[in-house]
């Protein structure tokens, strides 16, 4: 496993680290379409002040904390 | 297990209370893109008054309650 | 488990109950971010006289769906 | 089971029929939202002509497929 | 098993021909609700050229490659 | 397996190579309906400097990525 790798492992202790960790593959693949931090400086304040734009954030965060939740086996212990 | 976390399981007693997490995950995301609280309150009547938005917020909601319901084996017993 | 609650449980006798189940969760969500009754009644004509409105709408409850099946195994038996 | 249920069971012989199925839950919640056939009807040749509501449309049968799909083993026997 | 069959089975080969496989199944529905396929053909372009169309397109090849993919068993042998 | 299979098998040795194979299923989708690359060259910025565009991309990731973990078995060991 490498040590530079932005992802090393799924797995996390708590809950909320996992929800860290969603949050962090939702903005992963933006910064991958979108690799200039400029650009993405100026699209911020865009969508965080639109209604939709937060909830379709949300959604994203949703579907990798699905992921992320299972690798874990949902904390469960 | 950190005193102060705001997701400390996702275990709840009943399917309702699960529920109601799923809530708090959706919301959880839009105010960690959008933490001034003054802002998300200005949207709020923008998409409680859409009825897109609130099918999208519904959504959301949708996809979390999956994870919760898994996580909880979906209360079967 | 409370005798008030909207969702005591997830499971159902049939599939038919299971879709109704799915639809009240897809309700659910929408009432919370919009208590107000009146507003939503005025809502509801404009998605549902728009095409997309509705196919959104059904894709909430498809995801409700999901849910509702899985903690029935399908209603396999 | 009711005689009368347009969904006494999540099993079809083949996956073809459940794809058809997949596409009949599609379809029951925008019946259910909006009742008035007549509507429904002005409204198909809109998102029938719009790539996008056709794209939309598709992906609702597609979670509703995994649904069925599920509930029959993929048909994997 | 209908020896017309246009989805005889989940089951491929490789992960690339399952690929395929969701491509078709996206493309299945909306060739279900637009049979006409002059009009089809008209709107490729319009959605071909638009960045956000494709992605939507995307997801519900996305989506139906879950529900391959697992009745594959993900190609894991 | 085909030696040209652009999709061999959906195991990478890490989470970070399954993010990546994630965004490799998501954008072959665009390729196969947009094969010009001309095109889609012209219409990446449009999307790259879009808000919206950048997150519904990132959710087609995420649902891809939900495939890759699942079939690496989250990487667990």
């Amino acid at each position: 496993m490498s040590q530079e790798s932005w992802l090393p492992t799924l797995k996390t202790d708590t809950p909320e680290e996992g929800y860290e960790l969603a949050v962090k593959l939702a903005r992963k693949a933006v910064g991958m379409t979108q690799p200039d931090e400029s650009i993405r400086k100026k699209l911020r304040p865009v969508y965080a002040n639109n209604a939709d734009s937060l909830t379709l954030a949300s959604q994203v965060v949703a579907i990798n904390f699905q992921t992320v939740a299972a690798a874990n086996d949902y904390w469960k212990e």
